[in-house]
């Protein structure tokens, strides 16, 4: 096999998409500043424990493991970021204060989230902690929301939904792990025999409620139909009291609902939200609440926030022009090389022509070059 | 074992250095840009040969292997970016013309390279593909000068050699693998002895020439003193001049030589270079010709770069202050919310105070907040 294939589903980037995902990247930790999200930047690499911690099977097994030489412990590359960042609120910052915090860098996954997706996602997120109230999830989503605007993603719409209300439905029933599996397997297919099947001995307010999430799917109306429907649950009337709220501060943007679902059910322990770029069949990002994340590193702070692959952005945005470049001859001469220098330091790429080659066929353009005429190097377009 | 202790040599990086990393990498790869520097993004995993490919064993011990469970191959995790960066040159833009590319992201090593260093380095670097000549070597030496000025490293230090010298005084000799060794660990430990045992049989051109490069280090007299010395050797006049040529390029910075100096040996073919801050008893980049790294790829294009680790740069570096930030309450009022983004928009970081939390203490002070004054939201000074 030829040294330069490399492994299904991981690529190079090459250059103008690099440079748009490096833009992409500045806009994105530019408007988490501007909210006044601090950086940090966790490890590639953690004793496997730590990363896994509370966070289910399914980021195990998307999880590459490796031995550590100087300790032969197991470590793993870290497949997502936010239970590092959740270690750093609860054990190195453990602040009383509201602190936000977020990132930016790879993640690694053994296999492809969906059927193109890449094993190497640049992922960035935001998680603010230490504020139980709606507020925080509130927070959460306008900034993702803002985040996608800066990226020019256009015509984009936020599903939302809460895991409470599945846990609601099923609270104080005496199920196995097993039959509650296949509960939410039924809710995600939108499988309505194998879920009559399985809640057939349930009370019937349980058994009626969860078939009605099957078709609590859409606009503002889902909840309308949602409080007749679940109005024997506790806790339910204000859970989607909840939604409508978050739904009513988004403003403009269109906003639908899908009770059933429970995509990160082991990791969400509230609201959650997703945003779709119109003509996309998966989120763009996703996000909620999970305040049950940093309990393993000793504080069980409230949590909410979001994440995104910024190579999945880079995919729905409009191409990104890179400004063109400036050829100049290689000289040693002092007075043009102080003339590129300026131009330089101006923001201006120059590029230095190297003897016996012609100026390179790249991503920078060139439109202008240095010349010297009457002894003054000037630049004059080409 | 805690869940939140690391793994030695591994570190998170906390925010505000983190956000010094993040303007250093920006100033970096905005110097690459307006040197007509290509950005790419190679991945974090690849086939564990393509990696090691012509690399020697140093990288080989340096690179954690792990297995791809989609194909059952063993997968290395980059220790060093540059042979990525070759097989993007050589395989897929496959260019006539000069090619520069730069690139910046973490790479991983099984064991530190220096007593604290860390196993995550932060890599950046720039190559130049296609030029044969020394212009090549000294753009690619100016530009990271450059970037140690825009990361505002004082007082450096160029430290010069060509690992062509030795190749020189050992060519046509019938040595084996081991003696070479040999040779190559007494000169880089200035052990006379053992050199003058291990090259005893000798002809004494080389014998006398390899026992005076033990003493050639030092400033610009060096050259003199191993223009004499070399004087019998083929092909040494031509590298000392290119050696003096290069140092006088390089207006006001320090230059040093250490013509015994074989430092990445099996990797470099040509001038190398090493630049060190003042106090730093290693070197802050290393970069220099390196002519063969793409022949795996399938095509051996001249090539010359370096490449630099920012977390051991933001080390050495002023520490960066960051702008205050801007205080606001938390409300759902259209006026107010407007003139926070608006604030944002213009790059200020306006922190909303959650309602019943005091403003947080963190990077961001605020040195200012956001009041309602007759009827208009102001920026005050606190």
């Amino acid at each position: 096999m030829s040294a330069w294939v490399l492994p299904d589903h991981i690529a190079d980037v090459l250059p103008s998409e690099a440079r748009h995902i490096e833009e992409l990247r500045r806009g994105l930790l530019d408007t988490a500043r501007s909210y006044g999200y601090e950086l940090v930047m966790p490890p590639m690499l953690e004793h496997l424990e730590s990363l896994l911690t509370g966070s289910g099977e399914a980021l195990d097994l998307q999880t590459f493991k490796l031995v550590d030489q100087l300790s032969g412990r197991t470590l793993g590359l870290r497949a997502d970021t936010t239970q590092q960042v959740a270690r750093i609120d609860a054990h190195l910052l453990n602040r009383q204060a509201v602190t936000r915090l977020c990132y930016c860098g790879p993640v690694l996954h053994t296999r492809p989230d969906r059927p193109h997706a890449t094993r190497e996602p640049l992922q960035f997120g935001a998680e603010i902690y230490g504020h139980q109230g709606l507020e925080a999830d509130l927070e959460a989503l306008r900034l993702a929301l803002d985040c996608l605007r800066v990226a020019k993603v256009r015509d984009f719409s936020v599903d939302l939904a809460d895991v409470r209300l599945v846990r609601s439905l099923l609270a104080g029933l005496p199920v196995t792990a097993e039959v509650l599996r296949g509960v939410h397997a039924a809710l995600a297919s939108k499988d309505a025999s194998e879920l009559a099947a399985l809640t057939r001995d349930f009370p019937s307010a349980s058994r009626d409620g969860l078939r009605a999430l099957l078709t609590l799917y859409g606009d503002i109306q889902v909840l309308d139909e949602a409080e007749k429907a679940l109005q024997g649950i506790a806790g339910a009337r204000e859970l989607l009291s909840n939604l409508r709220v978050a739904a009513s501060r988004l403003g403009e943007v269109p906003v639908t609902f899908d009770l059933a679902d429970l995509r990160g059910y082991a990791y969400y322990s509230g609201m959650r939200f997703g945003i779709y770029a119109r003509g996309a069949s998966d989120a763009l990002v996703r996000g909620g609440r999970y305040d049950e994340v940093g309990a393993v590193f000793g504080r069980n702070r409230p949590a909410a926030g979001f994440s995104l692959d910024i190579k999945q952005l880079v995919a729905v945005v409009p191409p990104h022009p890179l400004k063109a470049a400036i050829r100049a001859p290689w000289s040693e001469a002092a007075d043009l090389n102080a003339a590129i220098a300026a131009l330089r330091s101006q923001g201006e790429t120059v590029v230095c022509v190297l003897p016996g080659h012609d100026s390179g066929v790249d991503e920078f353009r060139c439109d202008r070059e240095l010349v010297c005429i009457a002894g003054q190097w000037v630049v004059r377009t080409l």
